[in-house]
């Protein structure tokens, strides 16, 4: 019987994350104070995170040691496994090897705790004694509930209002790991009680959630913010999944030709390929693919250049790929994607050359995980369907090529509780979105004004 | 670091399933037939099930092997990994070591796959055509409608009309992997004519599904019908839990004094603790425990009887520990435990004094499952709450007592579907269900005038 699942001894599991910083072929730009236009510096960030993670914000050192009380945490769901796509390569009759990396066996079913679980861990550490964080679809809300339950931390989630009545079932998940999760805008805080004064109807948005999180924060000494992406050490805490698949494919003998991953903020994406990055530097030839929806299309149309990660301009500029800090993503099930920017490791990879992008239209991702389901079994998430897509995509190119090739993708997360995005797509009742170029030159009206970096590229 | 996970390498799969039949220390008494009282024989079944799992149904081979086609699917998700619960032993200031077996790893989220797969395998090698069976909750049905995919054989699932519309992320499941799901009673049978003709608003029950299911086959030589629980081909599939465990806990150099699971039909409970009992009966000293709701107390308070397995009165009588096959259990969120009979296996081993049964109330089984899910971190059915429930009594027990023990329970699958239980418990808006006395003489009413068997015990 041939091998399924590549599975790594729990002594195998990787002992340091992998930061690119010092290794990246041209310097980032650095992030810009708001107000005064100049480079932010560890004291900025102070009122927001423990010094531990500021520090490996900014550090130098590619290996950073992952402390004890990280590892014993990690060990209830890492090593994840590696999976051969067996059923699925001859469902496409492809000579293509398809591997996946398995996210989704961590309780909060992503990838999100392998930097939730760190980032409580140095909050606690640090003597914080409440988390605030903000959370849209709520993976990442109940990813760090879930992590601060372990560490007996409070939380408390401000979760985008649509979404907070759309899906309780994550706000349940929230609260049974001990969170506390509220509905954004909230008249807890003073912008939240300004917005609904003027507007007692908003749904909310990620950057509203954003803001009144960071108020909470501000006036409250014990108390820290939590980021679920995009930073670079959240990054840095995602790439155990890179590492790990690393030794997994030693084993099996093999390297990949072509690495993919779905995009958001970045983290699952800068997880999984960030340590074959390093090898590509090094003069490895790695296709490395980041997928996007074409509704949300950051890193394939938008601009680089400076932007705010918030609708409400509150944080730093950062130098990214971005659609405009104000731009509403239509109501895509991949509420995971649906974030205006982009990492600025991973746009300064793109500008670099490192790694490429791809956008994929949202009924092509269903398709994509309805075959996979049928053949491998697990339903998968509707972000973790970019990825999944991108690969049959490659599958198929073997196939017509002749070709053998080796194919890795990060299966970010399971889609159990999204069932009622499969239910639109089973009936019929999923649309495609493609933005309109008018669409987003209005998005990018935002951006008029702010400082342009150096390496500016304008949107497509 | 102390090893958090025993994973066997897919070369240590279990290759044969234990079949108990041949090792019972007492023969079981057979099924009969409704009509004529007289023992069911093998060609009764004929039209139901293919020849093959007729034969396992009634084999006395103590190992029946696992066929190829069944151990390459098995390898999706199994050997599944057996977990240490340290963060639970020392929450709870125990001696005791507990462990439990993660079956919440197969992409249905639950043990039933076990069987699910085994059963589709035989029936799509006998040439069957097409799959009808009947759900609850939906556990089942999703798991068999995911079996059928791999295999590329068409399955309809008839569920209880009142869960189908109160939880419809498991149809949608099914439908994502092809099967097809409709609610019962439905207009597609006579049976289900019948029944909305004098009771339009009927909700359905198990009995009821069962007979439409029952009724489409018969009328289709080319149909079967498959079964989730209670009959003993269906506990020797699930008994690859319990193998594979007495493997990983040989490595962990370790032995349970103590075995639990839940019990509904007695599946997850006869898969993880037949390879034990097989142990006891040889001479080892294990305490085996069923834990059931004390809502639907088959085994710790109904009598040993021969009684139908469905309400509609169409199947073989069983002898069995049962609540009379009209009973209506309460709405507890434990679905898969509100069913009136118990496997005849599992039945005949508490008369045999090889296992015992407990019953917990419903809100003890959620504290359990919260306090589980801020320690380990896992998000646990409430089904298998019971399970865990009963594994903390016996860590709380050995501490009282300040004595070593090591306790093994099966963790039968995630409790991500079931949110809303954990939204009840939170909100403080879960009830405790005890049956009175008058209700169980009520439910047992229904057994006059049926046969009884030689070992026949009162209710309790």
């Amino acid at each position: 019987m041939e091998t399924k699942k590549i599975f790594l001894p729990e002594s195998e599991l990787p002992r340091y994350w992998y930061n690119i910083l010092p290794d990246m072929p041209n310097p980032m730009e650095p992030p810009l104070h708001p107000g005064t236009g100049e480079p932010v510096g560890p004291a900025d960030l102070e009122p927001l995170l423990p010094m531990s993670l500021i520090e490996q914000e900014v550090s130098q050192e590619s290996e950073i040691a992952i402390p004890d009380g990280v590892l014993e945490k990690y060990l209830i769901w890492r090593p994840s496994p590696l999976y051969r796509a067996y059923s699925l390569e001859k469902a496409l009759g492809t000579p293509a090897k398809i591997y996946f990396k398995n996210e989704g066996v961590s309780p909060a079913g992503s990838h999100k705790p392998n930097t939730a679980v760190p980032q409580a861990f140095y909050n606690k550490e640090a003597g914080t004694k409440q988390i605030y964080t903000e959370t849209g679809a709520g993976q990442w809300g109940s990813a760090l509930s879930y992590a601060c339950a372990l560490y007996g931390l409070p939380v408390q989630v401000f979760m985008v209002k649509v979404s907070f009545f759309q899906k309780p079932m994550r706000r349940v998940m929230m609260e049974t790991w001990g969170g506390k999760c509220v509905p954004s805008p909230s008249t807890e805080t003073q912008v939240g009680r300004n917005i609904l004064e003027k507007d007692p109807d908003n749904l909310g948005s990620l950057g509203i959630a954003i803001s009144e999180g960071v108020e909470k924060v501000v006036q409250d000494p014990d108390a820290k913010y939590c980021l679920g992406s995009a930073l670079n050490h959240v990054l840095m805490h995602q790439t155990v999944i890179g590492l790990e698949a690393q030794k997994q494919l030693k084993i099996a003998g093999d390297y990949p030709d072509v690495v993919i991953g779905c995009s958001g903020g970045g983290s699952n994406f800068g997880g999984i390929m960030l340590p074959f990055a390093r090898d590509k530097i090094n003069g490895k030839d790695i296709d490395i693919i980041a997928v996007e929806p074409t509704s949300c299309p950051t890193m394939t149309r938008g601009p680089f250049t400076y932007d705010f990660a918030d609708t409400a301009e509150t944080t730093p500029l950062f130098p990214m790929h971005t659609t405009g800090h104000d731009f509403m993503p239509p109501g895509i099930h991949a509420g995971g994607l649906r974030y205006h920017g982009n990492a600025p490791i991973n746009s300064q990879l793109l500008l670099d050359g490192i790694i490429r992008a791809e956008a994929i239209s949202q009924l092509e991702t269903f398709e994509a995980g309805v075959m996979f389901a049928r053949c491998e079994g697990f339903i998968t998430a509707p972000e973790t369907n970019h990825a999944l897509a991108q690969a049959i995509r490659e599958a198929k190119k073997a196939k017509e090529e002749g070709k053998e090739k080796t194919i890795l993708f990060n299966w970010s997360g399971h889609g159990l509780i999204d069932m009622n995005a499969y239910e639109a797509y089973n009936a019929g009742d999923l649309e495609d979105y493609s933005l309109s170029e008018e669409e987003l030159t209005r998005a990018l009206g935002r951006l008029e004004g702010l400082p342009k970096p150096k390496q500016y590229v304008p949107a497509k």
